[in-house]
């Protein structure tokens, strides 16, 4: 299924829009609404109303309405030889508030989604250990100091393909590849002080079980700081294309380290330096230099609402919504501009802001049909500023596939129409 | 589907356990797992590990595992006369987290699912209004003040059959009619605002759009303090066995004045008496008189492993679990027993705690495979302790159907296997 549109597109001049400054006092004086007039909707009796729906447990595992079916995960086709190894995009545009639902989640395999039976499933602690264990999903369902969190899991090449101009014409596609989940599991540190990591024991090997053995090594500290091995997502198991039955968490860090399918940590000295830490997840430089285990995922954000597969319909009053997330501290602060960066607004922050995880952010303003250019920034609590992709580019070239976390620009066209686009 | 099986069954006698009072420092000492010894499951390539498995997007909106397919909302056949006004139970025992999978929500229905047109859909507020309105979906999301909040909703009857003794085996029949779900949408205030209620207007009518017209009184002040008119849970659209498109939230307050389909908010100087305010959703006491506008959930908890669902399988370490909610204020403690209610200790309360939410306890205890009387009692910020059957049946009688908030005990028997009963 290719429902991304390949197309490369530049927009050079900067707008001003005197709409943009309008207070919330005047929007909130502005109607929404229409007046109630003979209405066909309000004044016949509507269908669904006329006799009974469908049972309870008619369906025993719930479904979205069909007026909905178009909210789905989409890959896109020409960006890998296949679809075992390939990339399906969260629907960011059609979402709200900060879960993201389950079966909405972005995937990434290496080698498919791996069937693993539960009951036949095993975690293997080993290395530089005092006690080699081997755990059943029972063993660590019943290992005291199971807690919950809720976290970001951003894939390093979320945005990859935009590091050369706009490519892809959807948030879902230039940012989709990134979910918010609330995990149950117990926290990494808990099972290696069980086992007795050995005084020589500073890196893990995280290994999952799908036929691509995906491995990443991971420093000792952040294993003892907060990661978890988690079995529960949104409140049920794991689903299958997530890990199913068990996964690595490692809040804030790229995403293929939150090893899917996990069935080893081995302890070492040092890291392994396995394939997908040096040909792939590695950053190209302008020098032809790489930059190497480089982790954490900055300060981002995007507005899902307009973009190009969610325009603007009306004039008048509007909510500009988005996202805005951080692998180093909560977020602060969402800054939002409609005139390409010359101006800019402090967004509404959702309660409650924990780290590190999604935060909603919304911006009421009023459209009177001019051009507008989109963008959000984001401020993280070290006082990280989201940069410009041209401030982006300067330090890291153009050769990079990951961690592009570049303000994003949206174009509104007056009809409404929505495109992705870039200003110098 | 009757999966609820009936029974009455009492319990007499109380027992002391000495395993209950051990310390969590000789349980975390306690191994949970086995030593590494040659394993099938690790010395052997798997099924799974041998080839592709599915590629991404396989699923565009993923389901659960084949091998979670048992986790599903149950009905209970002989508990009504059709399915169209049923209901069917959350499976509390199977999930974890505070967070409600939307497929795993009870259903209540008076008239079946309501199959709405979005795009047809209308909410129209009238009666002592300076400005009768009629909103569309897209007027209502784009009025500003969207929000985003976490709540749990209970049914006033969850629990009802448990008032003259022991019934349902397993808390999804018990206490399966709650869920807790993170909304989006519109402050209610901002729309009576928006409208402008008159100085006389002191009650609310809302409606549903189904063929039952659900309607129920609320008053003005419930409305401007912090209901919502949501068109989002967990993330995307509401479920249709949810009210899709629209449904009001009334946070801590029974399940069916958070209207369905809503479709219409009359205002009015009085409430309107409507059949689900007098006889229904009313408590009968000993007397034969009738309590009516008992909106708020009193502080309310429930083990949900182990259950009857749930059994003990291993003896050691185990990790007993539950949730625990309150209509008046946050939850501030939790506290556990294993032996009917003789000695208590406080669970670990998992972060972040929100309110009116759910809250996720723990409570780590080693079992040395005596018969064990598992309760919880949840205390809220106000003060109030969650009381005991017995207690509540003092003041109450027992020809309440609605808002059984007493403390649920579990005997677990030597073999694991745990029932439902009452000590007295």
């Amino acid at each position: 299924m290719d429902n991304g549109t390949t197309r490369s597109q530049r927009f050079g001049r900067r707008r001003f829009l005197g709409a943009a400054g309008a207070g919330t006092a005047a929007l909130l004086a502005a109607s929404a609404a229409r007046s109630a007039t003979p209405d066909p909707a309000i004044t016949e009796v509507q269908d669904w109303a006329r006799g009974l729906g469908d049972g309870v447990a008619t369906r025993p595992y719930g479904m979205p309405s069909e007026f909905e079916k178009h909210v789905v995960r989409r890959d896109v086709e020409w960006l890998t030889a296949s679809r075992q190894s390939s990339v399906s995009f969260t629907p960011l545009h059609s979402l709200d508030g900060v879960i993201t639902p389950s079966g909405l989640c972005f995937e990434r395999h290496h080698a498919g989604i791996a069937d693993i039976d539960p009951a036949k499933h095993r975690l293997m602690i080993n290395g530089l250990v005092d006690r080699q264990m081997v755990y059943t999903l029972d063993d660590l369902k019943r290992f005291p100091g199971r807690v919950g969190r809720i976290h970001f899991l951003e894939c390093a090449a979320n945005t990859g393909m935009e590091w050369r101009g706009a490519q892809l014409n959807g948030c879902q596609f230039t940012h989709g590849m990134v979910h918010n989940v609330a995990y149950t599991g117990i926290p990494l540190r808990m099972l290696l002080d069980h086992c007795g990591v050995r005084t020589n024991g500073r890196w893990l090997l995280a290994e999952g079980g799908d036929a691509a053995a995906m491995t990443r090594s991971l420093p000792l500290d952040k294993a003892m700081k907060d990661c978890l091995v988690a079995w529960a997502m949104n409140g049920e198991a794991l689903r299958p294309e997530q890990g199913y039955p068990l996964r690595l968490v490692v809040p804030g860090w790229e995403g293929n380290m939150w090893v899917k399918w996990l069935r080893r940590i081995e302890v070492g000295d040092q890291p392994w330096h396995h394939r997908e830490e040096t040909s792939k997840y590695t950053d190209l430089l302008a020098d032809g230099r790489a930059r190497r285990f480089t982790w954490i995922m900055d300060a981002k954000s995007v507005v899902a609402n307009p973009s190009p597969q969610a325009p603007l319909r009306h004039r008048g009053p509007n909510v500009l919504s988005g996202l805005a997330w951080s692998g180093r501290d909560a977020i602060r602060r969402v800054d939002v501009s409609l005139d390409g960066g010359r101006n800019w607004r402090t967004a509404r922050i959702d309660e409650p802001v924990l780290s590190p995880s999604f935060v909603r952010f919304y911006a009421e303003f009023d459209w009177n049909g001019s051009e507008l250019l989109v963008q959000s920034r984001a401020i993280d609590a070290t006082g990280y500023v989201q940069p410009t992709k041209h401030e982006l580019r300067r330090f890291r070239g153009t050769n990079s596939i990951y961690h592009n976390n570049g303000i994003q620009t949206w174009l509104v066209r007056p009809n409404g129409e929505t495109e992705n686009v870039e200003i110098s």
